[in-house]
């Protein structure tokens, strides 16, 4: 494993108990030796779940089988492995996600279409299930309700620090905890959940609002990111509720009572987003895109994610360099409507171009000092509509080449 | 100037004369000193003219000024300096593509209509147009028929190699020469001409004919290439024909007889941009990706560019790393329809997985073997229809981000 991001924050963060929710992680000898390797989550009964998913054609076969059980909206368990995708794995793979499955279905005391499964690391190799099964007496002894850096940790590949966020809320009078964890490094692009995510809470809420919220939520966070604009297979983003909290169940997603829950929510999974891209394989410098002035949100962000998948932006940024002029080629190319001549660009604040030219008094000095620092702001104004949306990128460095040119060596 | 890249051809290779054009180079000092960076084509009275450009919303000056004049579809003279692209520079910068044209047109003695102009190099500061001017004079006095190779060195900027192309053909029994030169090492990615290329021809061809045989070619030559990914707001593609072969003019770009012509210019083309992915930024191996069974032509080449777009695959073969599965990643993002468990992968000619599974036989080492070569064959079979299209990419290495994180430094 690589030394510890630059752009981590200092500490895992102190996650709250989750009223009907345990957790735990061992080392199960998957692909890596001396690291805990496999999460389980235990769910309360009638804990409600939602979900969402890769949407690359070649989906791994976990992220089928949770597919296949989601519209029941019903989990007693998550069961996460770490080493090993179990992906393009044919007809084996989907029995070896029906072993896991079953063991932890026997393990728990629940039906086997209760159990989320989620496999990560390697593609085309065969899943060591074996192991799996050997480690799930010693993983179920250990669930507790705090073990939150543990899980967290046990979930990473590539990534160089454990991954956790909360948050509370109010419905209806009650309180509400939220807490997640997430992994993610490389193999990151918007357009589905783009790494792995579970995302626990006591409310009681219904499956439907759960995954309405759920994909508001993600659509503004983990649809945000971008390290590489590569697509895992195995992407998958859960949210749990196990309705410990009391609270009287809102009809909709929609209601004003789930105001402060969404806000809650978007923090959490906005938090978590944001250190995956901190984690970003080799990623020296954190990097947040304002587009404003498009013809919708949706505009906004794929203008901002052109420019945070843009090689030549982010080689740019890592060598400091205020090369403004591939700001302005990022957003040509994004497809969305632009105009030339009322384009504004900043970086740090200052304004460097105006109406489709650069401003006569640009001082490149401040530019370069804000790029010396590691927190770096852009901000496109496109001039033609009102949408505007915030992404996050991190810049391209030697240290990406040299971690994925050997990653299985 | 880097080094020559590794993939480089052994020389330039030799052009012939094309009746009715003249090329010279000279060095105005835009923004490199003791090259040349000006160069001008001259074509006879009457030849006709077609051409591609970038799709980018945020085009530059020039390209603005040819797309306006391309539909009279005449040309007196091709002007194009390197080390400036003259990209976001507003009202001077049309300003200035305006003297370029007028300066042009009194040398040559033509109409302000027939001058075709492009700038290449750094985006948004100012052209100092009036170096382009003063070294119009030289320019004109140094009109050859064979400068071909001055030519091709004056318009490239990180390109390592000067790159050209020809071929002979015959339409109507009569005999017709083709050649052209390109440049292109960085902001590579298709979906436009992807940077600049100005092709000659002597054949006699209508201005529609020329443009529908043009977009022909180009969609299985320069829209078949990445590098990046990045779109330039400065991509040129344009083809000259002179008329002066003398052959009886073809009504229509299907017809028979410009079958030979039609093969001929997709080999220059071809040739010409695969030489520009050979000098991609920091390539050491060249990647040519077959891609069958896909739904039709164009889904097959957007699975091919996903796979060539991709970093995780670029800095696998880069790091001669038999990471098959990231192929599988790749075809699983491109967006086209595929069917995991009928995907077949090989690389070098051995394969690796079929119908969705790792072949029992596989043999990692022989696939290391090949990958430790030049020239890197990848086939994907998707097995849901008969599409096929070739794609060609190169490795993604520590190089690239050497050279554009200071590109400007």
């Amino acid at each position: 494993m690589s030394h510890r991001s630059p752009l981590a924050p200092d500490r895992f963060p102190a996650l709250p108990a989750i009223a009907g929710v345990r957790v735990a992680a061992v080392s199960a000898g998957v692909k890596y030796r001396g690291r805990a390797d496999l999460f389980l989550a235990e769910l309360a009964p009638a804990s409600t779940i939602a979900g969402m998913f890769t949407r690359s054609q070649t989906a791994s076969a976990p992220v089928e089988w949770c597919q296949s059980i989601l519209s029941r909206g019903r989990a007693r368990a998550i069961v996460v492995n770490s080493g090993n995708a179990n992906a393009f794995t044919g007809r084996e793979g989907r029995e070896h996600v029906q072993m896991m499955v079953g063991v932890t279905a026997a393990a728990i005391g629940c039906r086997p279409k209760e159990v989320f499964v989620a496999s990560t690391g390697v593609i085309g190799e065969r899943l060591p299930v074996e192991r799996i099964s050997r480690a799930m007496p010693r993983l179920v002894r250990n669930l507790s309700e705090r073990a939150w850096e543990d899980a967290a940790t046990a979930i990473m590949t590539t990534d160089t620090f454990a991954k956790g966020a909360s948050a509370t809320a109010v419905i209806e009078g009650r309180a509400v905890s939220i807490a997640g964890i997430a992994k993610g490094s490389g193999m990151i692009a918007p357009d589905m959940a783009t790494m792995l995510a579970f995302v626990f809470t006591d409310a009681a809420l219904p499956p439907g609002v759960l995954q309405s919220v759920l994909a508001r939520a993600a659509s503004r966070s983990f649809n945000c990111i971008t390290v590489d604009g590569d697509t895992s297979t195995s992407d998958t983003l859960l949210l749990a509720a196990t309705g410990r909290a009391g609270n009287r169940r809102p009809a909709s997603a929609s209601s004003r009572e789930l105001g402060d829950f969404r806000r809650a929510l978007q923090r959490v999974m906005t938090d978590l987003a944001t250190q995956v891209v901190r984690d970003g394989e080799g990623a020296s410098k954190f990097i947040t895109i304002d587009v404003s002035g498009a013809t919708s949100w949706q505009a906004a962000r794929r203008v901002g994610l052109a420019i945070g998948n843009s090689p030549l932006v982010k080689t740019a940024v890592a060598g400091e360099d205020a090369n403004w002029g591939r700001i302005v080629m990022a957003v040509g190319k994004a497809g969305e409507r632009a105009d030339r001549d009322r384009l504004t660009i900043a970086i740090g604040g200052i304004v460097i171009a105006a109406h489709g030219e650069r401003r006569p008094d640009y001082d490149e000095r401040k530019v370069a000092e804000h790029l010396r620092g590691q927190e770096i702001h852009i901000e496109v104004g496109l001039g033609v509509g009102r949408g505007r949306a915030r992404t996050w990128s991190c810049d391209l460095t030697q240290d990406y080449i040299r971690i994925n040119a050997d990653y299985r060596t």
